[in-house]
């Protein structure tokens, strides 16, 4: 009974990776130890203990979801990851690319000859191969060209030239349409010719001759309507219809905030396009809330777990040099104060306090306020207030945290005067980091960036160099 | 045409919440008039201009989705908001409430009598009321707890009794149950006696008698299939069952991965307790990826952005104390070379410049850690490869890096042997920083806590004392 609850808890889950893994360190076993007797006896790798565990793996792989063997696939280090490769049922190897990461999939692709990737590649939908064609060599993807019908060849041209954070990259081209004149029998008649509706089909897609879109049926309405119904009496207006222009970020708002489980695109006159399903924008919110997390972290982009050295220092290089040159900057700031810092050495000690407040708490500042212009939430109206609130924050913060540090400077260098420096400095830093919280994201985003991008590292560059300048020249003023 | 076209871009979108802020300043506009004035006019006030204002505003928001009423109360300063707030149509109290953020909904509740919420909240699924419970009064909750029918009581108390973080929490009792042994024929005559299908209805669950659950019929098959074939003959194996004491995080990482509309959840005997649909876990990933992104910045929790002064800073105050912690100890360690810095001020500007570095290297490889443990792809075999793999980023990194800042110290202050030691500071620092950015979040994950909570707080003060320490004594080894 545990047993099997247990295995049903994290069935699909976990369980598929631990048990490659197992199956994977026996058969490394055997050949590990063939390679200790120097290859004395070659028989006991092809003996059928071996042959057994290749089988046991092989039949583990030809059940698992594409899904889960691309996850398996990022898990392992590249040797067992193109040993599994290797193993993996032809007919999967094009959902396998597709699912796994950018990183990743670069290591399959490599792996693979032209031929077998062409073969692999054909058969996925049109809005599919768009997504792997920027890793794919241009060979194969002319191969795979020629091999489409016309229509396909167009749906594939057109998928390729959006950009990646437009609505036209997340569509794709399943679209059930019907005529709004037919009664509903009509239409059930006509799905049960179907041998399965496409994924996501919750809605079919009701348009004129011209195929410009007049409504949708939801299923869950033509499910529960009279047969004899017209379309036309139970066609819905759509919540929203998109345009491939759009930019994805709001058309997964849309999907957030109306539930939806697909969506119409159409261009500039009406005409149906494709459709958006909720399992791109999933995968879509995913890939943001991750590159946003590396980009704060100074990566940029998704990494290879196991990809070689040089390769991830190439990665994680312009975050570093960024870094580094404003912390120069930071270092040249205090060898203007060295004479004040040589009269007065517990100086060094204590200035870096200041600057790192003054950074956590212009990271507290810049983290609301990109969140809050993600969510739309800003006008010009309210970035006054907003920047009262943060300078009021900041002004209280000040307060507290400067008289902790006064007290805490006095305690140990026994001067009420450096004491008071410290707590002076600390509150303008506050201040300087609160109004430059607020303002770093907000330019950022009137010339058009990003303000998520980057607004941390120059946050912490100016709180940074200006908590030491503040500090040094109050230090320099009143104390020396 | 382009009129059209812009409005069609941005329905539902961004343009409710401008429409709301226009009419909203013109309505305000005459009522500053009026106590500019002082109130000599009190006509004016009540006068048709005004009240063809307040109309156009009722009507525009009468229009309006609850979840785009709850996004425009969200960035709307507090005075503004319960003004809106009032106006809202009393069937959408609920719904709106269950849209908004925590902080702002806290807001709107303090404003409403008890009355109004159970009236606003009775009408609710059991599974949102749960949602809405944590932040209602005992008066409210125990009143609408009376005002449900017994099944419903169950339903509300078993929804109430799961962690947030729990699969109970997303789950709904939204779930149509057949028969295996009917004809689809019957089933569909079954939902046509529906008024509507529950949204993301994509399966029916197909149990026994005793409602033990054993596979389900999706709609799509429903659809293709004749009409007289059995249930039976059609049933799906479903992708996965969950338990509602199941890990929320893992469900979602299954709805990514397998595409999913909906999931059955079922007891440990197999028994249907209800489903989790798609749009409760983009919910859960979209809150997941903030709070991190919060969390990351320091902020305890989500924060009204128009909060009042003091409790934006009760809400941050933690992380900005841990911060003051370690840098109360940075300064420590450099209070101990103070003799060092007194004989070579140089070492009190070059300094920061170690520690800098260093903090970005280890969040990087931090970045990298937490996200592969989150995605599942680290067990002890790859944990020891990943230590060597980071370890060797950080070498080549420190020989780069170290030699930049070493030849920039050397052209600064003309001294070879202080450009040397600052080589030798930032290998050694960013091999620390590797180490460390390998070995905490795994630590943290030993002992069965979150892995990204405080990571980089922790890495940064290692990186910062440690880079201190390793300079300082470097230098007072060999230059002094």
């Amino acid at each position: 009974m545990t047993e099997a609850k247990k295995k049903d808890k994290t069935e699909g889950l976990q369980t598929p990776l631990q048990q490659v893994t197992y199956l994977l360190s026996k058969y490394k076993l055997v050949e590990g130890f063939v390679h200790l007797q120097d290859k004395a006896d070659q028989t006991l790798k092809d003996s059928s203990v071996q042959k057994q565990n290749l089988a046991e793996l092989q039949s583990l792989l030809d059940q698992l979801h594409p899904a889960d063997i691309a996850h398996i696939l990022e898990a392992l280090p590249l040797e067992n990851r193109l040993l599994i490769w290797g193993m993996v049922k032809a007919e999967h190897d094009g959902d396998v690319l597709l699912e796994a990461s950018d990183a990743v999939r670069t290591t399959l692709i490599t792996d693979m000859g032209n031929q077998e990737l062409v073969a692999a590649i054909e058969h996925l939908d049109t809005d599919e191969i768009a997504d792997l064609a920027p890793d794919l060599p241009k060979d194969v993807m002319d191969n795979v060209f020629q091999s489409l019908p016309i229509t396909e060849r167009e749906q594939l041209r057109s998928a390729m030239s959006y950009p990646e954070e437009a609505v036209g990259a997340l569509m794709d081209f399943d679209v059930i349409t019907i005529r709004e004149d037919v009664r509903l029998e009509v239409v059930l008649r006509y799905l049960r010719r179907l041998d399965e509706l496409p994924d996501h089909t919750d809605q079919l897609f009701v348009v004129d001759r011209n195929e410009k879109l007049k409504g949708v049926l939801l299923i869950n309405r033509l499910l529960v309507s009279d047969p004899d119904t017209l379309v036309a009496d139970v066609i819905s207006e759509e919540m929203i219809r998109l345009h491939p222009d759009d930019v994805a970020q709001q058309a997964a708002n849309a999907f957030e905030r109306y539930d939806l489980v697909s969506a119409s695109v159409v261009d500039a006159h009406g005409k149906l396009l494709g459709r958006v399903t909720v399992n791109s924008v999933i995968d879509f919110i995913r890939e943001k809330a991750e590159s946003e997390a590396l980009n704060l972290a100074g990566l940029k982009e998704e990494e290879d777990l196991f990809a070689p050295v040089l390769k991830s220092v190439k990665n994680r290089w312009v975050w570093l040099a960024i870094n580094l040159v404003t912390a120069f900057i930071a270092s040249r700031v205090i060898g203007v104060f060295e004479d004040s810092i040589e009269k007065l050495v517990a100086l060094a000690a204590l200035m870096p306090i200041i600057a790192g407040i003054g950074g956590n708490s212009g990271n507290q500042t810049i983290t609301m306020i990109v969140r809050a212009l993600a969510l739309e939430q800003i006008n010009t109206r309210s970035a006054w207030k907003l920047i009262a609130k943060e300078i009021g924050v900041s002004a209280v913060n000040g307060l507290i945290w400067g008289t902790v540090v006064g007290l805490f400077t006095y305690a140990i260098y026994q001067s009420a005067s450096l004491g008071l420096v410290m707590t002076m400095a600390m509150i303008l830093n506050l201040l300087l980091a609160a109004l430059l919280g607020v303002l770093i994201p907000l330019t950022l985003r009137k010339f058009g960036r990003d303000p998520a991008l980057g607004s941390s590292v120059m946050i912490t560059a100016v709180t940074d160099s200006g908590g030491f300048f503040i500090f040094l020249s109050l230090a320099t003023i009143f104390l020396l």
